[in-house]
C-alpha cells in the first residue's frame, strides 16, 4: 500500500511517498516558495539503492499548483515512482493544532475540517496552510483517503494538573486556554523507538527534541504526563529564535515602560530571541564556531540552552518520580554531542551518567550512558514523516 | 542597642523594634489604610512575657503622621518601651527592588535613595512607598543611622544562566530585562536556620516560601543559585491570586483573539489567577474547606500548586545536582502538613521521604522526614522582620 505524507505550510509544501508495511520511503520532496518567486520543487527518488535528485525552478503560485507539480512528478517518466495516482491509497496530513477534540489520528470528514478551521484562532500560522494541502490533496486525489495527524494529538493524555494554567477557570472552560502542547508526533515516534529497544512498555522516559523548535515530554507507559510547550510553541526550551519560558512580567514591563507594542513583543520573542537574540547566531553549528571563536555571549547562550534543558529533566524526573530513560533527538539532538554533555554533566544525583566516548561515536539509535548508568540515555532520530504515515496506514488498515 | 524595623506599604506601615544582640522584640505594629477612612494603629508591647496590646483608630492620611503615631507609641507613657527616640540606633527599611546594584544591605545615603528612586520602573507597586517610609524617618530619627535592605539582593549571586532570559541581548545590557528575584529576605533567613541544625555550611537547600506570594529558591553554601520569580513577583510558584508560569503566547492571543487590553491580562494575571483564579479562593485555608465540601474546582487548585512545587523541586535538584534538605516556610508552608504531603509524595526517586507523623506534630523549626531519607525536610518558621534587624545590626557594628 503507498501512503502520500504532506507537510504543507505557508510557503511550502514538504511530502514524502511510502510503501507500506515495508516503511521504505519511494520518494520525498520539497516545494518551496510557493507565490513567491523562485519557487521550485526539489523531488528525491529512492531506487535500486540509489538517489536520484530531480530539480524545477518554476512559478508556483498557490498550494494547489504546487501539488499538480508533485502529482506530475509521482507519475513522471523519469522521475516517478507509481504508474497512476490511483496507487495513493491514503494521504496523511500534518496538522499541527487538533485542539482537545483531536485526542488521535482521525480520517477527515466535513466535520473535522471545519473544527480544523475552528481552531486556527489557537494556531493562526499553521492550521490555515494545513487545511489548504487538506482541500487540494481531496481535489487531485479524489479515491484516496485522507487522513488528519496533529502535532497536539500525543499530549491530550496529560492530566489537568500539567496542562491547566492558574488562570481564571473559566478561560480554559470557555476560551480553551490551556496547554496543548507541539511535536507530538516527533515525541511519540521516538518514544516508540525507545520503549521497543528498552523492551518496557511502562518506561518513564523523558524526550528532548531539539530543531529549530525545541521541546520536552515526560512519557510514562507510552502516555504523555507533561510537555515544555504550551497554547503556543514559544514557551519552554530555548530555541533557535523563541524565548522559551519567560516570566510574564517581562511582556508588561516591556509594554508599560519601554514602548513596546503588544505586536512587536510578539515578534521579536518568536523571532528575535532564543539563541539569536542571545547571541547573534539561531543555528547551533554556528554559536558552535562562535564560541571557537571566543565570543563569550555565544557562550552564554549555550549555557543558557543546556541549562533550561537540564531544568526541565530534573522537573520531571519529579513529576514521574523516577527515570529509565533520557533521549535527545532532532537536529541538535542528533548531531550535539557538545549539548548532550552539556545537559548530562552534573547529573549523577538524578541516575544520569554520560559515557564521554560512546557519546561521541556510532549513529542511528543508539545508547550512551556509562554501564553503571541507572538511567539509560539515548539518541534517537525522529522521523515525523514516517509516523505520519505509520499512523495512516494503521488507520487505513483499520477501517 | 535598639533597632526599628519598619516595612512601609503603599496603604500600610509595619513596624517592630528589636533589642540587639537579644534579638527580643520589645513591640510589633501596624498602620493600616493610611489615607483610607478608618485607619488604624496596632501595636503590641512584649513585656515581662506578657502581650499588651494598643489599638487607635484615628484618621491617618499619610505616611509621615503613621510614623509620628508609631514615635507617639513608642515613648508613650502606658504603650511605650523606650524613653526617647534617641534611643533607636538604626533604623532596618524592607526595600523591594535594588536591583543590580544592591547585592548586599546598606547604609542609606543620597546616592541610595537616588538609586532605589530610579528602580521605581522595575517595581512600581513597592519601590516609591518604600522610599517614602525611608524619608520620613529620616525626617523624624534624625539621629539614627537608616539601613536599606533589600528583596532582590540575596538571590544578585544567581549565575547569568539562572537570570538571563533569552531575548535579545540588549533587553538585558540596556534595559536590565532579567530575573532579580524576590523574598531574599525571608530564603535568607531560613536557610541560615537550617544550615545552622544541619551544621553543614556548603549544604545544597532548596527553600519554600508559600505565603501570600509563594517563590522558591536553590540555595549551595549560602548562596541563592536559582530562584522562582523573575523581572517581577508574578512567575514561578502558583500564589493566592497571581498566576505563577504561564506561555508567553496566553497573553498574545488574550489581546489578540479575545480582545482583552494589556492593562486587564495583567490585572487578570495579578489579582484575579492562582488559587483564586481556579476555584474562587485566594486563601489556602478556604480552598481546603471547599475540598473538604467536594468542589472539584478547589480539589484541582490545590494538585495544581502542589505539582508546581515539586516540580520546581525536580528542577533544582538538577541544578544542585543534589539536595541536603527541603524547607517549608511562611504561612501555607509552615501550617499546612497536607500540602507539605502533597509536595512530598512520590518523590523518594528523588531521596525524600516525608514522616506521616512528624510531619503533623510538633511546631517551631524541626525535621520531618523519614529516619531513612536522603534528604531532610525541614519545617522553619520564618522572620522577615528579624532578619532585616540582624542585618541592620550587623552593618551599623561594622560601621
Amino acid at each position: 500500500m503507498k501512503i502520500l505524507v504532506i507537510n504543507s505550510g505557508s510557503s511550502s509544501l514538504k511530502y514524502q511517498l511510502f510503501d507500506m508495511p515495508s516503511e521504505y520511503p519511494l520518494c520525498v520532496g520539497l516545494v518551496d516558495r510557493i507565490g513567491l518567486a523562485n519557487s521550485s520543487l526539489t523531488h528525491t527518488v529512492h531506487r535500486d539503492g540509489q538517489e536520484l535528485v530531480f530539480r524545477v525552478e518554476v512559478p508556483i503560485p498557490d498550494h494547489k499548483s504546487a501539488l499538480l507539480k508533485v502529482t506530475g512528478m509521482l507519475i513522471d517518466r523519469d522521475a516517478g515512482v507509481v504508474a497512476g495516482l490511483e496507487e495513493v491509497s491514503a494521504i496523511g496530513h500534518r496538522v499541527v493544532h487538533g485542539g482537545e477534540e483531536f485526542a488521535a489520528t482521525t480520517l477527515v470528514t466535513e466535520a473535522v475540517k471545519s473544527k480544523i478551521q475552528e481552531l486556527i484562532s489557537l494556531a493562526p500560522l499553521h492550521n490555515p496552510p494545513n487545511l489548504l494541502g487538506i482541500e487540494v490533496a481531496e481535489e487531485l486525489f479524489p479515491e484516496a483517503k485522507q487522513v488528519a495527524v496533529f502535532d497536539t494529538a500525543f499530549h491530550q493524555s496529560m492530566p489537568p494538573r500539567a496542562y491547566r494554567y492558574a488562570i481564571p477557570q473559566d478561560l480554559y472552560s470557555d476560551q480553551g486556554i490551556r496547554a496543548y502542547g507541539f511535536h507530538g508526533t516527533s515525541h511519540q515516534y521516538v518514544a516508540k523507538r525507545a520503549q521497543a529497544v528498552l523492551g518496557k512498555p511502562d518506561a518513564k522516559l523523558i524526550t528532548v527534541h531539539l530543531g529549530n523548535g525545541c521541546s520536552i515530554t515526560a512519557i510514562a507507559g507510552g502516555i504523555s504526563m507533561d510537555h515544555s510547550m504550551g497554547l503556543g510553541p514559544m514557551g519552554g526550551l530555548v530555541m533557535g529564535t523563541r524565548c522559551g519560558d519567560i516570566d510574564p512580567s517581562v511582556i508588561f514591563h516591556l509594554i508599560r515602560e519601554r514602548g513596546f507594542s503588544v505586536k512587536e513583543v510578539n515578534e521579536v520573542f518568536n523571532k528575535k530571541s532564543g539563541l539569536l537574540g542571545l547571541c547573534g547566531y539561531s543555528d547551533m553549528r554556528d554559536v558552535k564556531k562562535a564560541i571557537a571563536a571566543g565570543e563569550e555571549d555565544a557562550r552564554l547562550a549555550y549555557e543558557l540552552y543546556a541549562y533550561r534543558i537540564k531544568k526541565y529533566v530534573g522537573a520531571y524526573c519529579a513529576a514521574l518520580n523516577g527515570l529509565d530513560a533520557l533521549i535527545f533527538t532532532a537536529g541538535v539532538g542528533e548531531n550535539d554531542p557538545d549539548m548532550r554533555e552539556a545537559v548530562c554533566a552534573d547529573m549523577d544525583y538524578l541516575g544520569i551518567r554520560l559515557d564521554q566516548s560512546k557519546n561521541r561515536q556510532g549513529s542511528g539509535l543508539r545508547e550512551i550512558q556509562e554501564g553503571s548508568s541507572p538511567v539509560k540515555v539515548l539518541v534517537v532520530p525522529t522521523n515525523e514523516e514516517l509516523e505520519i504515515g505509520l499512523q495512516t496506514h494503521a488507520l487505513v488498515q483499520e477501517g
